[in-house]
């Protein structure tokens, strides 16, 4: 038996190691949306398979998959104890606009307290705080669970591969919960756990109005204008009440219990400091709910791009031939996004008028998650926060998608529990991600106490 | 006195001369619309400035403006002849859509009976047929009038420069009647003259929501997006019947006599084939208005262009931070461009909810002008067009707006007669615009006949 370092211990001493390691994994550009960057894609998941070796798993593999390879990791130890499977993705989102980074986004920096990179948070940072604390729990000699890991790098770009390979390796996926560090805390003192989790529709539309541009003051007033059509189609997807007008779109939507708004309503927020850090004078959004209900149990309709016509400097007339937009809904459970993704095409198709045609493709989706608060592999997370943040954190239901997370449990038929560590401060997806080096630590302490958590119910080796 | 060459015969002798000179014209990309063509406008100047000078007007001058410089140039014949001034431009529309031509717009080709280039019609090629027909009738010593020509750079983008200029040169620009070749007739066998022009107000929008793009997940639903915003009001400024919502919008348009309107119901109009040629299935506008009635005496809302967003590939999940549109109204007589704008640019602010804010800049505007068609020049204009097509012209209102024929009439006191020669199937401001060469000498000779018309009244020399 190895001498029982203290964590807290290992960490300080190994602080600089694990940095390192962090940051050969952030030197790699692994921008998944770009294709120029296909050969980091590979290099980040040798230089992961090589960060899991030396940590003692058993089995590392890079495993090819109709794009991207996904990294996979197993250390068993022992028959009678459950699995644990760690969910993360080594893929960035691209970093442009470049101007407005303070520092190189591939070259991570501390300062501040923060560590500055591209991927630092999501999901490089939060994905190594899994290894790390593996590594503390088997030089221990304390790791109560069989632990396998996934790594994917196509999940800034929809997992398109992530679920052909679930079907395919369902055998060497089996595990009893799945782990994943890819969301956000409500603050640095108020440590939180997603618990649920929107589901997302998103379409493209096309609308054509007369078959090239036109003079508008020749032919304006006679022929109909596929701008001002769009933008009409557009208006009539939401009511007054800030609901989305399109029949049975809300059939299957959950009815959240009046216990668990109340719960919600318990959770701080500051909406005068959210308008504040906006800069809006007003939120908006479905009557009757708050803002953490709009984001967190409720769909929306937002437009996510819209463009046609005349765009350049100055007045240019033109009726023109098309107009476009990319249409976006998250849904909340149990809407089926394919199912709602065929409900909004058919719906606009129906209300378009003849003047125009129209053409509407989904291009995107997912659907929604939820976490049972009462399984107890979530009580061994939330008592995990509470030993590191030293208060129980509130579960949270957010707005984001991850749809890889539902497809697990279509396809797998196992529960995640979401142990994310970021803030919404870390500015992922936008110039200048960071991680506050505490929380870093903080988080993979967090995780060490869920396993002793688990640990405290399950017989070791 | 000059041995006298039939027109016909000394058309057909020039045929290629004239072609050169359009297509050298032609060959300056002379769009006003972009800064970086600021050098080609004057170029275009300077070549007009030749082009006048070798067929024999007096003074020619190229004179500098608040912005491009107009073409000005004299040929006196006696004090007591009237004085006709042609008014052209030599500046064109923005060729984007660059893919969809055929030929490189800016070299001109003949091709099945057409001259294909941007400017073939709108206005270098029309502005081209005055300057033929005054060459003609100097060569052949019958040039019955004085003869003064403007021609300016900024017509495509309003003018912007015209009125002052106008202001400023009263006495130079003195002249009995103003000719005007930039609008087009009902058909190449169904001659027209334009009698009424609609004006314009043209306002570019931009709304503006978070102070930054956000992730729509996190905050979709509670913060309003700023596409969905623009949207709504775009679509609010239409009701059911096709009407424009903006209060006291129609308050000073025109009301139109039965009798007009019944004589606007003989002009033949095929709506079928009006509908084929454009690719729709139905035509749309204003209830209670036919199409002629729509696009030639009745106020328009079209949007130019709209952007905002994502616009690329693929879905990426932004709730924006702005979302901008360019609208205009075509407007008709008596409505003043200037009150119009301050008008929608209010209405629009007023109805803006308080989660955006908006801010609406007129940008571009004119007004309507009418003809009176019991005048003796456009009696003579209608009798030029009768030789030359043997047909009488129809008198017609259009949708189409020459801001600056208001203006002559405001700070001149000239009436304008719209001597058009184009056709709707010439596809100005768009790819492939063209112009029929036999209707290019139709049209000199029309002009050359006005101008024998006139001195069948007035004493030559």
């Amino acid at each position: 038996m190895n001498y029982r370092m203290e964590l807290s211990e290992y960490l300080s001493k190994n602080k600089q190691r694990i940095f390192d390691e962090l940051f050969s994994l952030i030197a790699i550009p692994s921008v998944s949306a770009k294709s120029e960057h296909k050969p980091d894609m590979q290099k980040c998941a040798k230089r992961w398979q090589e960060l899991l070796k030396q940590l003692g798993m058993d089995r590392v593999e890079v495993m090819p998959t109709e794009g991207n390879p996904v990294v996979f990791a197993e250390k068993r130890v022992g028959e009678a104890v459950p699995t644990v499977l760690i969910y993360g993705h080594y893929d960035v989102m691209p970093v442009e606009p470049l101007e407005l980074w303070n520092t190189n986004p591939f070259e991570a920096v501390v300062k501040d307290g923060k560590i500055w990179a591209r991927g630092a948070d999501d999901d490089k940072g939060q994905s190594l705080m899994h290894a790390k604390a593996v590594e503390y729990l088997l030089s221990d000699n304390t790791l109560p669970c069989n632990v396998k890991f996934i790594l994917e790098g196509e999940e800034e770009i929809g997992s398109g591969s992530l679920e052909a390979f679930c079907q395919a390796n369902k055998e060497l996926l089996k595990a009893d919960v799945i782990l994943v560090s890819d969301t956000s805390m409500l603050g640095s003192d108020m440590p939180s756990i997603t618990t649920g989790l929107r589901g997302l529709a998103y379409w493209q539309v096309e609308v054509t109005g007369p078959c090239r541009d036109l003079h508008s003051g020749i032919f304006g007033g006679a022929v109909a204008n596929p701008i001002n059509e769009l933008c009409k189609l557009i208006a009539s997807m939401t009511d007054e009440q800030g609901r989305i007008a399109v029949p049975g779109f809300y059939d299957d939507v959950e009815n959240v219990s009046p216990d668990e708004r109340a719960a919600m309503a318990q959770i701080p927020f500051d909406e005068e400091a959210y308008k504040q850090s906006l800069k809006i004078e007003q939120v908006q959004g479905e009557k009757g709910y708050s803002t953490l209900e709009r984001t967190g149990i409720r769909p929306t309709f937002d437009v996510c791009g819209i463009w046609g016509g005349y765009t350049g400097e100055g007045a240019k007339t033109v009726l023109p031939s098309k107009a476009y937009a990319k249409l976006s809904c998250r849904l909340v459970p149990h809407q089926d996004h394919v199912q709602i993704g065929l409900l909004v095409k058919k719906h606009l198709e129906s209300i378009a008028p003849k003047s125009i045609t129209i053409d509407v493709t989904p291009i995107h989706g997912g659907d929604s998650y939820v976490c049972p608060v009462d399984m107890p592999w979530y009580k061994a997370a939330e008592a995990g926060y509470t030993k590191a943040f030293g208060k129980k954190p509130l579960p949270v239901r957010r707005g984001g998608s991850i749809p890889v997370i539902a497809t697990f449990e279509k396809v797998l038929g196992i529960k995640t529990v979401l142990m994310g560590f970021g803030l919404e401060s870390n500015a992922i997806h936008s110039p200048n991600e960071n991680f506050p080096v505490d929380l870093y630590f903080k988080g993979i302490t967090a995780i060490v106490e869920f396993y002793r958590e688990v640990a405290a119910q399950t017989p070791v080796r």
